[in-house]
């Protein structure tokens, strides 16, 4: 016999999980939907030559690649932005009728795949869930963005977020390497930055000059445009030594924490560089990515789940098989009320077995119908936190949630 | 320079494409958790051995399978069935409290993969929409599938379509070999499927008995408990003659059809000694697999995406940089009243690109404030299929939806 198992580095989503997910999904796509980006999906596979070399060395060793049945070399989705410059180039054209309109403002949540070292507690799989702007490199892009990143961590139940912005100019005479550096300042400490700085030659005074510095003309306009889309711009702060030590930022650089947390949930910023790497012309853009499991892993820590996520909202237990219409009746009034409602597919079972399938399912409310009920034309309703028990009138179910 | 494109076999969704998919995913999404089924989420590779094997000669070549960078075996998701049984087995055991509760009712809305050809018109990647009923063999539970199908394409907009069902005892006395070519009925014609039953020794009187037997015992009950469940059931054909290819229905089998659109749009049925192949003992269950890219193509077919399906409902154009925060201001009071409502990212542009756009992206509305409107308190609203433009209060901008 097979033993049935999952991949090291994978996992299930059993109900309770998926539920959360697709919670977290929902409220996500509607704030994307609400500022006007649109979905896209390309696909788990792309030729090999299509995502190689765009991450660097670690990349192309954590790809899951391979050769296909017809002989091709093909490798799983690693991230959404090589896609989306694939998707750029090649329906992008402005000059074609047919082509995506610009500025394209796309959302993109599928999973990808990297073979990650499983002793970090990292998974193999896991969703991306990324906004971006393409085709425009106006402040007001920029701020849309954080817009849409204060508002989603909001209408998640976040209340001490903090968005950090930076520009990719406050380094403007530092080299990649010092970057990499200063970047460290929260792990390492400042007294520790500046020891390896100095082992490169970068002075204890050019770090200071960015740390102090003063938010770019750039970073003013952007913060002017997101409190005239309406935002509280009070979780917003200036972070000069912001570098998310990613080379290819190009301005704007932006990343979430959340109040007793650590770590961030999300992270992004300008590359005007990047979207043109399949077209021989840069494409301006910025974007942003939600740690979707790094999200639900917080939301989890700050109990923020706590509204009822529960699929079913009543479960109609069958007091008897002859009263098995009478049931089935109950759950086609709560449908049309749309109130989530299951039977219970057994009508042999024992009211016992039935309430613990409630029970162990935290369905909230029991519904059934007895001889006495029938004849009154009631219904008894148990709540199953409370364990209170009453019979209402069977015109009038939908009433009880 | 690398050539953007997708590999053979797969595609890409474009925004107005993928607004499709995403809508008929949560109708469905919305009926399943109607009736209590809950999300389940699997990973896309698999150890290569609890898939190899379950799929016939066929399956095993089609699969996508390869060596990992650990040197494990690995497959992708060729089904959705397979790993439910995995998980059956794996988190289902009824004595663990942390198992599964029985019945497990669950939706999976996975891509699978298989290496078809595509010379078929098919592709390589698809989505897979399944719902199962876990640990249950009553009849009840049969006629909550059928009644969630019907639902379902209801709640699609269909309005001609068939649910087929029969029960699989109706070939009781008949080989395989009978039963794949009395399937073909409908392909090949009766004169045909009687010639290829009499070259291996099946009657005309046989044939003859199957197409016109009368509903089991067990079919009955199930339609009635459908009609009890409150769906019409005019929709529902009993076609004695239908076995749907595959080896491993017990019971039910059901198929459904569009009329005005050629083949099955999805089907299903009772499969007992399948989900317990990891666990050693057998799960009775039932369940169906929602055709998802053909329901989709039947909807175009058919028109049925005729509802406005744009992300976007109101395009705020930027009469000048100056009037930049006034035209924020109206997206954010429209937002508010939950309209997706998008600003035009580049304030220099000149009105007639920003128009452009609009009618590119099919947004019906375009609003904006010019220095007259700002002194009225007003937006000019154009209605960009009739062409209509008028001013309104700017107090009341939400009721042009």
């Amino acid at each position: 016999m097979i033993e049935p198992r999952t991949l090291k580095g994978f996992r299930d989503f059993l109900p309770k999980e998926a539920r959360k997910r697709q919670y977290v999904m929902d409220t996500l796509r509607k704030v994307f939907e609400s500022y006007g980006f649109e979905p896209l999906e390309t696909p788990a596979l792309e030729y090999e030559e299509i995502l190689t070399g765009k991450y660097g060395e670690e990349g192309d060793k954590l790809m899951y690649r391979f050769e296909d049945n017809g002989g091709r070399r093909v490798a799983l989705r690693y991230d959404q932005t090589v896609p989306l410059a694939r998707v750029a180039a090649q329906y992008g054209s402005t000059g074609s009728p047919d082509g995506i309109p610009m500025p394209f403002k796309r959302y993109q949540i599928q999973p990808v795949w990297r073979a990650e070292n499983t002793q970090k507690g990292r998974y193999r799989e896991f969703v991306q869930c990324d906004i971006d702007t393409v085709g425009v490199n106006s402040a007001l892009a920029d701020a849309e963005i954080i817009a849409v990143i204060a508002t989603a961590y909001q209408k998640l139940g976040f209340t001490n977020f903090k968005v950090l912005v930076n520009d990719r100019s406050v380094f403007s005479d530092l080299s990649t390497q010092a970057i990499i550096i200063i970047d460290k300042l929260k792990k390492i400490g400042e007294e520790e930055v500046i020891q390896e700085l100095s082992e490169i030659n970068v002075s204890k005074e050019q770090f200071e000059r960015v740390k102090n510095a003063s938010p770019t003309d750039r970073i003013t306009n952007i913060l002017t445009a997101v409190k005239q889309l309406g935002i509280d711009t009070s979780c917003i702060t200036f972070e000069p030594t912001l570098a998310r030590g990613l080379d290819y930022y190009t301005g704007l650089i932006v990343e979430v924490e959340i109040e007793g947390f650590s770590g961030s949930v999300g992270g992004g910023g300008r590359y005007d560089k990047l979207i043109g790497m399949f077209g021989g012309q840069d494409i301006p853009a910025v974007g942003f990515a939600f740690g979707f499991d790094r999200t639900i892993e917080a939301m989890d820590a700050l109990d923020l789940f706590s509204q009822d996520l529960t699929t079913t909202q009543i479960l109609v237990t069958v007091f008897s098989p002859e009263l098995l219409p009478q049931s089935l009746d109950i759950c086609t009034q709560l449908r049309s009320n749309n109130i989530n409602t299951e039977i219970y597919l057994d009508a042999n079972a024992k009211m016992e077995k039935q309430l613990k399938y409630a029970d162990k399912k935290k369905i909230l409310y029991v519904m059934f119908v007895g001889p006495e009920e029938v004849e009154k034309n009631q219904v008894t309703v148990k709540n199953m936190k409370t364990g209170e028990q009453k019979k209402i009138s069977k015109d009038n179910l939908a009433s009880i949630v």
